[in-house]
C-alpha cells in the first residue's frame, strides 16, 4: 500500500524558434515546450510517474498551472487503488462535476488530465516492469473495455462493438509481437518539410530521408501556392515517382479554398492532405474529403476528444486518423480512438514530433497492431528528429522503422538536467539567452 | 493617448453548493464562480474595463491564472489603438501562433481571451458614455463586419451574406430602440426548476414565477425519468395548458436515449429540449432534432466557438441558439454567432444565470433586436435570480421582462467589497466557512 506523496511540475521550453524547426503555415516560430509532471509516491521502489502536455511556447505556463492544480488534488491518494482501476480514475478526473465546466473534455483542462493519466500509466508500467505497449497488450478484453467511457459514442460504437473488434484481434497476438520485434513499425519523416527551410535544405533533407531508409515524407503547405508547387516539384523529383509524399496545411484553408488549392497540387501524387481546415469543422472536412477524393484527408493532432473523432468517422471526414499522445485525456481516450478507427476501418497514423510525442505515441500504435486493428497496412508513425536526446529512453528509429521500446514505462521521462536547464524562464539556458539578447 | 497600466485578477467564488441553487443532472453542487479581470489605464478618467469568465467552482483558479497570464502581456499597450480596432485586437489574441496550440479556440484559453475582450468592450462603452448595447447598435455596418473573423465560416456565411443581414435590419433601428425602452425584452426563468429542489419548492416557485409576470419557465431533467414526469406534471398543472415550459438535460443523454426519454415527456408540451447530449456532438444533436421534431432542440451554453455553432446550423441540429456571454472569445465572437443565427433564421435565446451572465448577455440580445435579427419573435433571455446584488449595475428585470440598461459599460462590474469578501480561498466569507467546518 502506498500513497501519492509528491507532485512536481516544470514549465519546460526549448528555444526551437531560433532555427525555424517546426515552422508551418499557422505556426511560424514555435518554441517546443512541455507542461511536465512528476508524480512521486511513498513506496520504497523509488518509481515515479512521468507525463506531460506538449505545447509550442506561450501558454505553457497556463498548461503547467492546470496540471499542477489538478494533480495536487491527488496528494495522499492510494496508488494501488488508482492503478487497479484506471478507467474509474479517468472518469473521476474527466467528469468532475465542477472542473468539467472548463471544457467539457477539451483544451487546457482536458490536456492537463491527459498528462496526469499518462503519468499514472507510466508508473503502472514501471511497476509491472514492462514498456507500456506490452502492458496494454497483456490486458484482457474486459480490462481494455473498462478503460473506456462509451458515453457519447454509443450511436456509432457500443461496448459490444468494441468487444467484437478485440475478439477479432485475439488470434495471433504473440506472432504480431514477434513481428514487431523482428521488423519494427514503419516511420515517416517530416524533417525535410518545414516551411522555414530553403529549397536547398529541403532537397538535401529529402535525399537524406531516403538514404536513411524512410519510405514516406511529409511537406508543410498552405502559406503560398506557388511555393507549394515549387517545393513539391523538388521533393517529387528527388524522391521519384510512386514514393509516398504527404502534405500538411495546418488548418490554413476554408473548404472551397482547400479543394481548389489541393486541385493544383494533386498532380504530385499526394499520400494524404493533413489538417486542411479548422480541426473543429467536421462538416468542412467531409466536404473537402468529397472534393479531393480519392486523396485521403488526414487529421487529428488538434482533435479535442473522442466525440469529435467519432463524428469525423461518421461523416467520412477523414480517411487517416492522426491521434496525438497529449491532446486528449491520455492513454484511455486514445484507446477509445483506436477502437473507433478500427470500427470504421480507417488506419491510424499518429501525429508525433514536438517534445516526446514520438516517445509516447509509438506505444499506442504497437498496442493497436497487437490487440486492436491487428494490421500495419497503410499505417505509419510520424517521426521528427528533434529533442530526443533529452529523454531517458529515446525512441529507437533506424532503417525507416520504429523499433519496439524495451524499457519499463511509457517513455515520457526527461533527464533531470534538462528539466533544470530548460525550465522557463529561470533555467540557465533561458537566462543565457536573455544575457545574449541584452548585450546584442 | 493612454496605456494599459494595471491588470488585476480575482479568483471569486460564491458558496452556492450549500443551497443546491444551480443543481442539475451533470452539475449536482456548483459553487458559482468568476475568473474576474480589471484592466486599468493611465488615463485621467479613472475608467476601468471589467470582464470575467463564469465557472462553477473547481478550476476557477486555472481560469484565473489563464486570464492573468494573457492579460499581463497587454501592460504598456496603447488603449486607443486597441479600442479603435477591436476586430484586430480579437484576431491578435485568438490567433497568437503559440497560444492557439492550447485550443485552438476552445476551453480555458479561449474563455480567458473572452474575458479580456469583454473587459475592453466595457472600457470602450464607458468611455463612450453608453451601455454596450447602444454602443454596438450605433456602429456602422462595416464597423460591425470588421469585428468578425470569417475564416472557417465562409462555407455557410460570407462577409457579403452578413452585410445583407445588417442591411435588411437597417430600417427601423430608432423605432426598435424606442420599443425596447417602452416594453423591454422577454425574460424566462429557470429559478423553479433546479433538480435539488423539493416538489413543494418547485410548485411554490412556479406559482411565484407566474405571479412575477414570467411567460416561460424551464425545468432541469435527465437524472431520473420518473422524477421528470412527476415534476413536469406539477409544473404543467400549476402553469396551465399552453404556458411555455422548456426542459434542460445538461448533456445527460446519448442520442437514442434522448429520443426515447423525450418521447415520454413530450405530452407535457415542451417549448424546447436543451442540451440533450454532448455539446461537441453536432451529428447527435441533428439526430435528436430529427427524432423529436417538431419540438426544438436548444443548445449553446457549452458551445466552444462560432465554428461549432455554424455546423449546428448547417446540420439542422439546433432550432434555438443559446449564446453564452463568457464561453466564447467575447462580444466579437458572439456577434458572429448572432449573424450566423440570423442567416439561418434561427432565434437566439441566450443562456444566463450563473455569475453575471444576465448582466452581460442582455446587451447582446438587445443589439440583436436593434441591428441584426430585427425581431423579438420566439426570442427570450434566460433569467435566474441569483447573485445580482453583487453587481454595480444589476439587471432590471420586472414584469417578466429585461429592461434596457442605461449605465455606461458592459454590465460586468462587481462591487469591490464582494471581490474582497468572496476571494477564494482567503476572503473572509471563505475563511468563515473554514472555521465553521473546523468547529462543526
Amino acid at each position: 500500500m502506498s500513497e501519492i506523496s509528491e507532485i512536481d511540475v516544470v514549465d519546460l521550453r526549448f528555444p526551437t524558434s531560433a532555427s525555424l524547426d517546426g515552422s508551418d503555415a499557422m505556426n511560424p516560430d514555435p518554441d517546443y515546450s512541455a507542461a511536465y509532471l512528476i508524480i512521486g509516491t511513498d513506496a520504497d521502489d523509488d518509481l515515479e510517474g512521468h507525463g506531460f502536455v506538449f505545447t509550442i511556447g506561450r501558454g505553457n505556463d497556463i498548461e503547467t498551472e492546470a496540471v499542477r492544480v489538478i494533480a495536487t488534488t491527488l496528494i495522499g491518494r492510494n496508488v494501488e487503488a488508482i492503478l487497479d482501476d484506471m478507467g474509474g480514475f479517468w472518469r473521476e478526473l474527466v467528469h468532475d462535476s465542477q472542473l468539467r465546466w472548463l471544457g467539457p473534455e477539451k483544451g487546457v483542462s482536458h490536456m492537463a488530465i491527459g498528462a496526469i493519466v499518462n503519468a499514472m500509466w507510466d508508473l503502472k508500467a514501471k511497476r509491472a516492469g514492462l514498456p507500456l505497449w506490452e502492458l496494454l497488450s497483456a490486458l484482457s478484453r474486459a480490462e481494455i473495455l473498462d478503460l473506456i467511457d462509451f458515453r457519447y459514442l454509443s450511436d456509432f460504437m457500443t461496448r459490444e462493438d468494441a468487444l467484437a473488434i478485440l475478439e477479432r484481434a485475439a488470434p495471433g497476438r504473440a506472432e504480431r509481437i514477434a513481428q514487431l520485434r523482428e521488423s519494427g513499425y514503419m516511420a515517416y519523416t517530416t524533417t525535410p518539410g518545414w516551411l522555414g527551410y530553403s529549397d536547398e535544405k529541403l532537397a538535401r533533407l529529402c535525399r537524406e530521408a531516403i538514404d536513411e531508409g524512410f519510405d514516406q515524407i511529409k511537406l508543410k503547405v498552405g502559406a503560398d501556392r506557388d511555393d507549394d508547387i515549387r517545393r513539391l516539384s523538388i521533393a517529387r523529383e528527388i524522391c521519384g515517382p510512386g514514393f509516398p509524399i504527404a502534405i500538411d496545411a495546418n488548418q490554413h484553408w476554408d473548404s472551397a479554398e482547400a479543394i481548389d488549392w489541393i486541385g493544383d497540387l494533386a498532380r504530385f501524387d499526394l499520400r494524404w492532405v493533413e489538417e486542411p481546415t479548422s480541426p473543429d469543422d467536421i462538416l468542412a472536412h467531409a466536404a473537402i474529403q468529397r472534393g479531393i477524393d480519392p486523396i485521403p484527408v488526414a487529421t487529428g493532432e488538434h482533435c479535442q476528444n473522442r466525440i469529435v473523432f467519432k463524428q469525423m468517422l461518421q461523416a467520412d471526414a477523414l480517411r487517416v486518423m492522426q491521434i496525438d499522445a497529449t491532446r486528449v485525456a491520455g492513454v484511455n481516450e486514445n484507446i477509445a480512438n483506436l477502437l473507433l478507427a478500427a470500427h470504421a476501418g480507417v488506419p491510424v497514423c499518429p501525429h508525433a514530433g514536438g517534445v516526446g510525442l514520438c516517445e509516447l505515441v509509438q506505444h499506442l500504435s504497437m498496442f493497436d497492431f497487437v490487440a486492436v486493428s491487428a494490421t500495419m497496412d497503410e499505417r505509419c508513425i510520424e517521426f521528427v528528429d528533434h529533442l530526443h536526446e533529452h529523454f531517458v529512453t529515446p525512441v529507437d528509429v533506424h532503417d525507416g522503422r520504429y523499433w519496439p521500446p524495451t524499457a519499463p514505462g511509457a517513455g515520457a521521462e526527461i533527464h533531470r538536467g534538462t528539466l533544470t536547464d530548460f525550465a522557463f524562464p529561470d533555467g540557465p539556458e533561458w537566462r543565457a539567452r536573455e544575457t545574449v539578447a541584452a548585450t546584442a
